[in-house]
């Protein structure tokens, strides 16, 4: 199967100290910005972080993520319903009340930039690598970053020229992502071969152990629902 | 400035009635599945709507969407948690609780992957266009496109060869969404030169008023929230 169409992408964590040259950070930032956006709105907001001393103060807050520390670039990549209240009261008006509907769109615009950056990035030679674990440091951010009420951090990226060469990693078979028409529930040994498929992914081979380690009960994913949630209530994100 | 990292995105929703050859909508979902994901976990599916009848019941639910009945592909872009919660089962354990980063999360993956699958469709010479408009029928996606639990849809794509060759369209001045080290609220004046700048993206040639129809009370995400939050409930990914 050609996967030729863009630059193969694997997560690089590990960058040249060679600084990306401005005018490269620019051509991509400026294809990204290009991504499409629900009803013209562009709810999303990019900080580049160039500060070292903020780096360091970002990582700690989140536990340690050492590639946010050593990238020549890093971005975080924000859901941003305030730009547009401000918009909206240049005639006067005030942003209506939809805090569920409008974390999804803006969650999702600033994603969809997100990630033509990173297509465009790679297209320049540039490795980068999605910070998912921005989340940890979440109650932290706003006042790091100094954002604004409607403004949420969704996550990082990193980028730079890359100091590896790392495998491309599995996927799951396109049978079980990939649905026509209808949702096809899998069968348990089609998940079982899913997951000989995956184990690669992980040194340790055991890719269950990993699932299990973020999301059962006591995991990663339960540890950082009562801060995002506190995060977004404080930034006036929040359904309820 | 020169952005031909990728090629270039404008929606379309004018399609030529050729089909996509198979082997091109398959490397389109290879190159598709390589977006980077969240701790391995790859929490969203793609519905691909061949059948037209359902796509006419899918256009009708959502108040008419004549690109979603016409175009040569379209595809339902999901958050997706079921799968992963039936992995979990076969080492027999639970999802954890963690509603709101789950969603998060998983409107995260499903976005990186949609949007990879445009810059590739783009790159092979296909045209696209995301369609937020499909929460309009939220309530009634699950049961047409028969997605259990903890599945939601989050938007679509429209794909084919294109039958218009529109310019690019506007986009707000990068020093608005692109700050650094700390987020920098916008002057008023800055605001009103990028509505300047932005106009040209509608027909009237007043954005403002497409912001308001959209955002502001009363507007077209009011009338979405209800009927948003009353999915995730009935999918299980609601926070309270």
């Amino acid at each position: 199967m050609s996967t030729s169409l863009l630059a193969p992408h694997r997560s690089i964590r590990a960058f040249q100290a060679t600084p990306v040259p401005e005018e490269t950070v620019q051509a991509v930032l400026a294809e990204a910005q290009r991504a499409p956006t629900d009803a013209t709105a562009q709810m999303y907001s990019l900080i580049r972080v160039r500060d070292r001393e903020l780096r360091l103060a970002i990582s700690r807050a989140c536990g340690g993520l050492p590639p946010v520390e050593a990238a020549p670039e890093f971005f975080v990549v924000c859901a941003d319903l305030a730009r547009l209240a401000a918009l909206l009261s240049l005639s006067g008006k005030p942003l209506g009340r939809f805090p569920a509907i409008g974390l999804h769109f803006a969650t999702v615009d600033a994603t969809l930039v997100a990630q033509r950056l990173m297509d465009a990035a790679e297209a320049a030679g540039l490795g980068v690598c999605p910070i998912g674990a921005l989340v940890n440091g979440i109650e932290a951010l706003p006042q790091l970053l100094g954002l604004p009420p409607l403004v949420v951090p969704a996550f990082g990226i990193c980028m730079g020229f890359p100091a590896e060469d790392p495998p491309l990693r599995p996927r799951l078979p396109l049978s079980l992502v990939v649905h026509e028409n209808r949702y096809r529930t899998p069968q348990p040994e089609e998940l079982q071969q899913a997951c000989q498929q995956m184990n690669p992914i992980t040194r340790s081979g055991n890719w269950l152990a990993v699932l299990e380690r973020y999301f059962a009960p006591a995991g990663i994913m339960e540890q950082r629902e009562t801060p995002f949630r506190a995060t977004l209530a404080r930034q006036q994100l929040a359904s309820s």
